[in-house]
């Protein structure tokens, strides 16, 4: 099968493999919706998690929309990310590694269904502006209004025409204006800088809805200068198609099932939140970019599109885990040139930007620091950066405890780094100081770097022998005891040291023969 | 019902809850035994963990054994252990405070069960000495012989005549001698140097199989002076009844399946181990102490008890984690007076010894590091020892991750503190130098303190308020979708910080009236 060519295709395959939820009951998007979907991430392991689709919504004030509100359909979970990705779990790196190594540029065409219906000029409040969507509250009882989270922003580079794509909240403010949270050192935020200087305001267009490869791509810290629907052509295989905005000079997926266009001013900018966020804490108000519209298209019958993010795990956090863990072992692996074999953020508690593990095979001590250095240079978002060997599952904490327990003495392989830079984490400095996004020369952070790889050989790993442990396990089966799901290592491996006579002993051991072994002991007796 | 007089009552009570799993097949102890109590370590989820009966036995060489062997009946899972106490698994915290803070001496009685059979003297190897008993291999392939884990040994001070009940291995080394692996600084290592001093061996006695508080307080490492058969009263609610030896001037529990009585010699030691270690790795060698046997006593039909130690989790490291737990908890908040509600060993792999969360309403900024500061000077073999507030689920990874990751900033809130002693850690030195166990003046290690509580008042945490997940919960239900096991946390809730007008605008949002605040923002532009 081709790639999805609209957010539709996509919806049907999802609820083919049992991955949606439709939700036919009268829902309020400002107090029932979010916290709905909510519940699967508090409550319901991972692979239970779904995309839910809404087709009965109302408002605080019983308004009633037409339009459908479909959440978490990017990543509900990794298996549901899969299937955007087409492609099987455990290739998604590899498919993403190929896709920023072999991007498809996109592709210009005449017309797309995005545009059956456009509200403009004086037909722009036609339909309500931006109240004919059902805009969900994200965080009932503190978010300040209800925010666009799948907006995926597409703006130029005003000296080079570069494009940028990438996801950033839009409070609603009226039903022409948001704001728009991208600072510092975000494309859109760039570019809007360069305008500043010409006296201009950014052109801009929002896209809501559409194959997930816009998605994924929006919402992923690409490294470099990566066009992000080249990349989402990569994924796609194919040029993604592209329509030319009516009011700004921007293209916009043809497909889309929503496009907003309209200006960002340049000349004045407005409070923004407090929004929910993925810290785990409200994230305070700060000063932000505001966006004015001037055009509103979409499909005939349009699905409303959002993220559920906030609290980590969230459908935010796994796309960015996904995408940030094949973005950084392209760096350091291809670009770095180190021997890594896998980055992993670990998706729990607000950890996916915080936590980072580099699982590599490291030829020489000072790669495990290389790695580390690299890791936070590249992106100093990062607080707890750990290397751990090529025997650890960067992807299981209790796996990674491990090697922080036995492979790490502090003293000795802990690093604190000062000065990274900290957006939105609450311990920098106190909520009444200052906003909640770093500005330059705002107080910074640090991160602690743990080279928690072996330092030398090591005994062998205490658990039987993998003959005995296989032995055992058909016994097990043949008992009929509960079926065993096991965990990494299950058996005793080799870590280089261990010495003839170890094995020798181990061997007598085995074979009844212990008392050989204690005689000889006898003989070596040490008189005290 | 009283408190289990002995072995037998506390297997009855294991199978009737269902948590006793029989093997009545032939099973070759040297090599099948332990290796498949591993795998419900390595492959089941604690709850389905239990104890394992093994009633036909037999060695590598063919010898069949007329003693069962049970393993994983102190401590398979918290479960488990809670049986062993005789009370709710979340009262074991309490019950062992209440024992430590209650003990009640033991008794004296003229004889028991365990003197039903005594070998000694010319008839010590009349039923093969330590080969009438089948000692299974912990870990086949690696350890080089069997050893006895749930050997609980009994010696007193020379000097005072104190009493101590300490949980030590002893390998097999022939049907009369076995090592002891007992450091400094274990009690019964400072008996053995007093001992030394006078020129005199160090009388001792092995108990294996009892009621299960004396494998408790065994295992335990009991902070302060306290005699481990009075505390193990004080869980019994009774005296524990002692008899005395038949060969050395110890008392020894009268209901015992099995006692072993000799003398460790205090004018040699030999070389003792490898043997699978709690770090994950291979124990290795090093000089020990020999323990010469003079009389085997035990009941008629004797049942022999093991621990699964080794690789953690295991048995060992749920007796540690949960004993240790509760004597540092009574140590911090009654000897320290610190304002501490819990402390938690995670118990998983490795981490029981490594790992140390101090959770804690903390009345002032110093609160902190005095406990944690506190818990390595009581016990020098932490590693990462954390402090966290009272919202915090310190048995909960993900729940002290959240903590680690916005509540730290390593630069100010992580201290290492160098020249701990950290015994078994394959990273302070290269095998190939030194012994497994540090001596004195051997190079030491050090520890990660890290202050994760709050240092100022937060915004709240980005959840949806409690009513809104609530309402949520019941359309949830209603819906008929899967049934939620709700994380910590699943509502927001105030940190402290929250201003009047964040509260304002969020009611506004809720009620549908967001553009209010959107009019207010733009009256407050700020013109760039």
């Amino acid at each position: 099968m081709a790639y999805y060519k609209d957010l539709r295709e996509h919806i049907d395959v999802l609820e083919a493999d049992g991955k949606l939820v439709r939700i036919k009951r009268e829902i309020n998007k400002d107090t029932e919706l979010m916290p709905l979907v909510r519940w699967q991430l508090r409550g319901l392991p991972e692979e239970e998690r779904k995309a839910f689709l809404f087709s009965n919504v109302v408002d605080a004030k019983g308004k009633r929309y037409d339009i459908p509100v479909l959440v978490a359909s990017h990543a509900a979970s990794k298996a549901v990310y899969a299937l955007g990705m087409m492609c099987p779990e455990d290739k998604i790196v590899e498919k993403w590694t190929d896709a920023q190594l072999h991007p498809v540029p996109p592709r210009i065409v005449a017309d797309g269904p995005v545009h059956e219906e456009v509200h403009r000029g004086e037909h722009l409040l036609e339909h309500g502006g931006l109240e004919e969507f059902p805009v969900p509250i994200s965080t009932p009882g503190f978010d300040n209004a209800p925010y666009l989270t799948c907006a995926n922003w597409i703006t130029k580079d005003p000296d080079t025409g570069i494009r940028n794509m990438g996801n950033y909240r839009a409070m609603l403010k009226s039903p022409t204006r948001t704001g728009l949270s991208a600072h510092v050192p975000k494309h859109l935020r760039a570019h809007w800088e360069k305008c500043r200087k010409r006296g201009k305001p950014l052109p801009a267009a929002i896209v809501i809805g559409a194959m997930p490869a816009i998605g994924f791509t929006a919402a992923t810290r690409l490294l470099g200068g990566i066009d992000e629907l080249a990349v989402a052509g990569g994924i796609a295989g194919e040029p993604v198609e592209l329509v030319k905005c009516k009011t700004v000079d921007i293209e916009v997926p043809a497909t889309a099932e929503i496009v907003i266009e309209g200006e960002v001013p340049t000349d004045y900018m407005e409070r923004e939140a407090p929004f929910g966020e993925f810290t785990g804490y409200m994230g305070r108000e700060s000063l932000a970019m505001c966006f004015n519209v001037t055009c509103i298209t979409h499909r005939k019958n349009p699905i409303y599109n959002a993220f559920i993010s906030q609290f980590c795990p969230s459908e935010s956090s796994k796309l960015q885990v996904i995408g940030n863990e094949a973005a950084l072992y392209k760096f350091l692996r291809y670009d770095c040139g180190l021997p890594v074999l896998d980055v992993a953020f670990p998706d729990i508690c607000a950890s996916n930007r915080a936590y980072c593990v580099i699982k590599m095979k490291k030829e020489n001590p000072l790669q495990a620091w290389q790695a580390l250095h690299n890791a936070v240079g590249i992106d100093p978002s990062r607080k707890f950066v750990i290397a751990v060997d090529d025997d650890i599952d960067p992807r299981d904490f209790e796996s990674v405890t491990w090697a922080m327990a036995y492979r790490v003495q502090p003293h000795r392989d802990v690093r604190t780094v000062e000065q990274l830079r900290v957006t939105l984490d609450p311990s920098v400095t106190p909520p009444s100081e200052g906003e909640g996004h770093a500005a330059p020369g705002a107080p910074s952070g640090s991160a602690l770097l743990i080279d928690a790889t072996r330092k030398w050989d090591y005994p062998p790993v205490s658990l039987p022998r993998k003959e005995f442990m296989e032995r055992a396990r058909q016994i097990w089966e043949e008992e009929g005891l509960p079926a065993l799901n096991p965990r990494q290592p299950w058996y005793g491996y080799s870590l280089g040291y261990w010495t003839e006579e170890n094995d020798e002993e181990a061997e007598l051991a085995i074979r009844g023969e212990y008392k050989q072994t204690g005689e000889k002991l006898a003989r070596q007796r040490i008189q005290m």
